[in-house]
């Protein structure tokens, strides 16, 4: 059973406050481990990834098979049936469709100083994903890593996937194709990001790493941090639905669950303004987790960490949406279009009974890599913009430096940084001449 | 002296990569005593911010006085030269204005499958700004910082400045005033940027922290990275100047030494494509460094760091510009725009001789908080972005659902994740009946 609060009880702000800082993920201290690794592999490159791949994945390669060739991509792509390929691609153009509108612009203007000024963007010139062996290995992962990178214009993209004794999922490789992906490398772990970040004699290094991963890669992806990019680390998942009572108490249960089965550690949260709607979805979900396949986890997720919380009215549910500043939220009302100006901190909102999460997990086009752990406070999901960087530009005239300038002198004198101000010295001394 | 290369001669390649991988920055190893602090500031709150503020910087004080009073705040601003807040509102009005066309633009649309789809920004709901106390305590970093963040549309903005022996800098104020801080408080090192994080009875938490600092402080924002957000690391500062010779010698080094003169770890690199400009640029250095009062600092920088590389041509330099990826380019040639299309990689372009890298530094408008260490690879200078943060948006149609939902089932199958697609295939079972 989960937790049932009401936000009119008495002790609802202490239970509130405990539910929002309960610690969901306790990761195991890997860190001297993970260094050693990546020593190990900035040193002794290929051999030292042959080694580790050998030793962790029971697979034996060489520097000529460390990456898929093209024929066995065929191979592999060949072996996916019709209906997924179809899935698969409907599902690439959608996310493609979705971030090619996110491309911003690049802007130049003159300002009355006469100085030229603006911006510009520039795609990540090389950039890595990881994407997880074994169970959670989702090809729908690769589309979403790898899209945005090609969009945004990655003149080079790799893939690093471990193939446990040697067994590839052949949707990874039919999504990693469909998404223009480069290079394909069968290898994991922290040798594979550390490969990526410092390069071997097989492996060219990258600018940026994303891409899930085990508590050894999130820990690699920290170390090689400033060398290389990296995206966020991914925290459990987390589901909060917002429901009225006008809603089937089985479809709502479903969406809790469909977090919940990703992770013990995940989080489903319910807020409903008719208690006795609340006591529906629960039992809903305890109707479903008797036949659902992966019931072990996702009864575990719901009765550790789900909740049903009852409010007076949607003003209330969306306060506390913001404190909860879910990675997930959908909104099951009336209107969802008004509740959802109500909201300022979620990474991704799905709006009306007809939008289940699950759709934007695989084909509604938006992201699903999503801030987690309440850090859609000051995050975002991933974006075209994880592979672009922008310059700035400025182009003074001489008559924009003798306006400006002198400004630039007295701030560069205040600081004592006289060489800052004698560089604009010397040249308004020049053209006061 | 600082090295010479010559991009012809033979040992160049194996020259140049040693000057880019060099070692400039040595940090010393604070987390163990980092950790201790926010422990500290988490269980003893205010206290523990008194009891450390008495210690590191001879300060004592109260809950009441952390927070500088408007009062005090009036009479600090009434210190500063007419002169000073001139070019301080002049940096300020330009930086606005600047930072105001970043805004991006929310988005929403109607795709053939019915789907709305869109994305929508808002602000950081808090933000924090470590500002360094004592001699690196720069009002232009002020501005450059809460002036985005004000742009942006964050609602509270605390500053944090540390005022050993109660001493405050009377131009950190007035730019904090001018850039619309909500604020301030006179505390430093790890201990503030816990009080940040983690809030006390007297500071509120903030969502993100931004803003430059010691060994100290750069360790206490790794620490709390994830409980709120942190703006990059910086690392020593850089520039790079690409000029041919019909330069005035004086003014390239004076550009030079606008870098080395704020840290013995700075990095400043010319590139020429003429060998005597090159020497009379270094001469001018020397000349400059007898008189320059920070000469040791700068000359120190200049020595161990400094660079003069001859090219054949500017279209060599420009490769050689991306290799290094600098945090500042100035581009002094008879046509900047044309050179600088061929640039990929760099943090801020200034075009032409007129536009000293100083000028960027505090009246330009462009933000001068930029990616060090060659990270202008992947990441770019703060902006409005950093405090702001995207909600994507879906609302399906029972159409769309229909038209697109299948393909979810059929992905959410193949990755075994049952209740993903039941929650697709629940729906599309009530519209089919």
């Amino acid at each position: 059973m989960p937790q049932f609060l009401n936000a009119q009880d008495a002790d609802f702000e202490s239970r509130f406050t405990a539910l929002l800082s309960a610690k969901r993920e306790d990761s195991p201290d890997v860190d001297a481990v993970v260094a050693g690794i990546i020593a190990d592999v900035q040193t002794r490159g290929d051999a030292a990834v042959i080694e580790l791949t050998s030793k962790f994945d029971r697979l034996d390669l060489t520097p000529e098979t460390l990456r898929f060739s093209e024929e066995e991509i065929d191979a592999l792509c060949a072996q996916v049936t019709p209906d997924e390929r179809a899935a698969l691609e409907l599902a690439a153009a959608r996310i493609r469709a979705y971030h090619a509108r996110q491309m911003p612009q690049d802007e130049s203007w003159t300002d009355d100083s006469g100085a030229t000024l603006g911006w510009r963007w520039t795609a990540v010139s090389a950039a890595g994903l990881y994407v997880p062996g074994g169970l959670a290995s989702y090809p729908s992962s690769v589309l979403m890593n790898a899209i945005p990178a090609k969009v945004a214009g990655v003149g080079r993209l790799a893939i690093v996937v471990p193939t446990p004794d040697g067994e590839a999922n052949p949707l990874v490789l039919l999504a990693a194709r469909l998404a223009g992906v480069d290079e394909v490398y069968r290898i994991g772990g922290a040798q594979a990001v550390a490969a990526l970040a410092y390069g071997t004699d097989t492996i060219a290094p990258v600018d940026k790493i994303t891409g899930p991963g085990n508590a050894f890669v999130a820990a690699a992806k920290r170390r090689v941090f400033g060398k290389v990019g990296i995206d966020m680390i991914a925290g459990p998942s987390e589901i909060l639905v917002i429901a009225d009572k006008d809603n089937n108490p089985d479809w709502i249960a479903l969406d809790l669950l469909s977090q919940a089965e990703h992770d013990e550690s995940a989080q489903s949260i319910l807020i409903t303004d008719d208690a006795a709607f609340g006591r529906a979805v629960s039992n809903a979900v305890e109707a479903r987790l008797e036949t659902l396949e992966r019931r072990a986890i996702a009864g575990a997720s719901w009765r550790d960490f789900g909740a049903v919380i009852t409010v007076p009215d949607l003003d209330t549910a969306a306060k506390l949406s913001d404190r909860i500043a879910p990675e997930h939220l959908e909104l099951c009302v009336a209107d969802p279009d008004t509740l959802s100006e109500k909201i300022t901190h979620a990474g991704a909102i799905f709006l009306g009974q007809f939008t289940p999460e699950a759709i934007g997990d695989y084909v509604g086009g938006p992201n699903h890599v999503l801030p987690t752990a309440r850090s859609a406070r000051f995050s975002s999901g991933l974006s075209v913009m994880d592979f672009l960087k922008r310059t700035t530009l400025s182009k003074m005239t001489p008559e924009g430096l003798r306006a400006i300038g002198p400004a630039a002198e007295t701030l560069a004198q205040s600081e004592s940084l006289e060489a800052h101000g004698l560089s604009v010295t010397a040249r308004l001394d020049a053209l006061n001449k």
